[in-house]
């Protein structure tokens, strides 16, 4: 027993969680616009083919986020104090070292996550939705619209327009809602009013589901919806969780954090990887250490987005201007696309369903600062159960792409016997997402496969 | 602006979360039966009615807890080396100031809640799952079996007995299993195998399926089941996630860490407040602050435990001996007690139907130390709606009781004009429950008012 009692005093001594205190939290977010080597192309509008101005683009979103959106100057951002509050309920978040996993995999790598499931929306999407809301306040916004996929946007776009005292309506995928049936009643217990899209209620809605009864949504149509009646309604703006800069912008508190949080670990990453659906989580892990790939720093690092190789844009589609919704009522985004006509397979990671990449991660990828790799849903699941048996936390189907990937790599640095320091994003946990992992124990999950006709098809005729 | 900014600068000065750093972590835990005035009544062999050995009950519980179990000396009980370096993934759990739910109230008291719900399995239940499961493999034990409600407990202990290499069976009472299906999905992705109870795998469940078919289930049926498979299953034991005095002692470190954080914040409660189902996070938020009202130091601290109406033993029930499971395969146990055969009504807190007070708490409620409040489900929901729209964590069914006494205690206290400080434990999240909030937004729920006549049908032939 003394001997055992002793081991386990050394195993102490590796530190597992790091959590930074209050004064530690960044106060700014970072802005990669100012520090890519390419500017992203502009967004332009599709009447004119002119880039989009602040003016044009606040029809629709609060004005400041319009500003952050096209800011290509101020590399830091303030976080207005009352967001930096709100922050600082459920932030700092762990940054953990997954020894458990390690030990399992038998690998020679060092596997760090950043965990964003700790906060009681249970997702990374609570950084973006906290000064949107905040912003459209300042404004005089007294109602918010936005898409929803698997339902972690919208919950936590709900629970932010509460305590900032708007009225909320989301539009969700409907094929999300009925395999997450959880996720509607919470933005529901935050006081939302939740429609499945695509819907009877807009002018966008009827029109997808008159070529297509059964259509199954994807955000590419709930987006349309959203957009449709913010422009309709007095008063009302809408808020987006993902593709766009801003959004990205918000999510950086991420990175900032978790590069504090290496130090105390005494490490800095070779490989970083995010999963991947508009790119919210991605950039925010990615963008922070990117900045000292620009500076020389850290020339070597390698960023890596996960994706579903049922939806892969990344991967396999095409660098070209593109609508960002379904209806093609959104401006023109410059962007890596499969199309926005493009219907993902039903996968469970909801979040993943979207046909386009944000503007800046589109021009990153071309300029070969980052990698996109591919993830077959059984692999995807595999991992977050190999990952919940070892870490204890049953990841969103969404993360589980994440994890596979940090897997892969780990697999990898073991043939070649090298201390890797993989570090990835835990975007969310999975606990309303059960039925995909009992369908996945139940052995009824499948992977999609999709062919280079498909994605042709999709692409060829882009605007 | 600028004033606007200011004011919020000043509001952020409050302090909202505290948080221990990881060597303020506890590493003992408190056995308050060394300080009790009046120790608790033996626990009886139910053959000879003679006190309960360590060596008769280490047949059905690891042996290191039935030595905690009967402990009425040792005050202090090092916590093993392992199990602290399991809590420090997910400890310390954040103190919180309520401060949105204050404002929301109007109120004069100053609202605190030591919030359990912040660990990956959602509930304060693995604070005991890791230690039963270490002293098992300490033991040599191999397989663990345990009965569940809501799933809270289950899902712990199929963590714990995974990370601890044990092999684990669950019995989940049938009604919980149906309103929560989310809960058995994630005992089944950690490993472990689930059976409704009353079930026909074992003889006590057919014999209360031969009396009553369509019995719905309670923690009474589970225990009886689990205990009669690991008394007749080679290598395997039986374990508990409340009632028992080892439950409750590992539950301590819950109030222990409220104390220092409390310390933080400058305060000492005038009312603790937990939730009551067999007792074990109502113990571990009062136990440790009930010590100074033994020493004289906070002589007039008032400890409330908040039962539902519906299943009301410390408020409408008897002291007596009493079996603690349906059948009458445990030892008995000295309990405030609705009678071992009582059927709880299928409110949506799983975790609170249950007949029977632990022997602690029943001493202590005896000899005035603490009292009980007995809240209606229609006002549980209601607090809990309130308490996700201020605070932004949806509660579980069973913390919606002890939120709802704090409403009521910081009413009563807006009244009359006091800055009463109260101090409740939020035991876990709702995430697994949205059905129930779902039915709850509709209208479809309803209160159960339970008759004298029926307690004392129950109670009148008690063993």
């Amino acid at each position: 027993m003394q001997s055992k009692y002793h081991f386990y005093t050394i195993i102490m001594k590796k530190q597992k969680k790091f959590v930074l205190t209050d004064d530690q939290v960044p106060t700014q977010w970072y802005n990669i616009q100012a520090d890519m080597p390419n500017k992203p192309l502009p967004i332009l509008n599709p009447a004119t083919r002119e880039p989009l101005t602040v003016d044009e683009m606040s029809h629709i979103f609060a004005r400041e986020c319009c500003v952050q959106e096209l800011d290509q100057e101020h590399r830091w951002i303030d976080i207005p104090q009352e967001v930096l509050e709100k922050y600082r309920f459920y932030r700092s978040t762990p940054l953990v070292r997954a020894y458990e996993l390690e030990k399992a995999l038998g690998t020679t790598a060092h596997i760090y996550f950043k965990n964003e499931s700790t906060n009681p929306l249970g997702s990374h999407k609570i950084n973006s939705a906290l000064p949107q809301c905040y912003y459209c306040r300042e404004e005089g916004t007294t109602n918010v619209t936005t898409e929803t996929g698997a339902g972690q946007w919208g919950a936590a776009l709900s629970y932010a327009a509460k305590i900032f005292g708007l009225d909320a309506a989301v539009f969700q995928v409907r094929i999300s809602m009925s395999q997450k049936p959880y996720r509607s009643s919470i933005m529901r217990t935050f006081g939302a009013v939740v429609t499945g899209s695509p819907s009877m209620s807009t002018r966008a809605g009827k029109d997808i589901l008159t070529v297509d009864p059964q259509h199954p949504g994807s955000l590419g149509t709930a987006i349309s919806e959203a957009v449709e009646l913010a422009t309709q309604t007095p008063n009302c703006k809408y808020t987006l969780g993902s593709v766009l800069n801003h959004v990205s912008l918000h999510q950086t508190v991420i990175g900032l954090e978790a590069e504090k949080q290496m130090e105390m670990a005494g490490e800095y990453p070779d490989v970083v990887i995010g999963c991947f659906g508009g790119g919210s989580n991605f950039s925010g892990i990615a963008f922070p250490f990117m900045r000292h790939t620009f500076s020389g720093e850290h020339p070597n690092t390698r960023f890596i987005a996960a994706e579903p190789d049922s939806c892969p844009k990344l991967t396999r589609g095409v660098f070209h201007y593109d609508f960002g919704d379904e209806a093609g009522l959104t401006p023109l985004l410059p962007m890596f696309t499969l199309g926005h006509s493009f219907k993902p397979a039903n996968i469970h990671a909801g979040g993943l369903r979207y046909h386009g990449a944000g503007t800046i991660v589109s021009q990153l990828l071309k300029d070969g600062y980052m990698t996109g790799v591919d993830i077959p849903q059984l692999e995807s699941f595999e991992a977050g159960m190999l990952f919940a048996r070892t870490e204890g936390i049953i990841p969103a189907p969404e993360s589980c792409h994440a994890i596979a990937a940090a897997i892969r790599e780990a697999n990898d640095a073991t043939a070649k016997g090298e201390e890797r320091v993989i570090l990835f994003n835990l975007s969310g946990h999975g606990l309303i997402d059960m039925t995909a992992y009992e369908q996945y124990i139940n052995g009824d999950l499948q992977n999609y496969s999709l062919s280079s006709e498909t994605i042709a098809a999709n692409t060829h005729d882009l605007p």
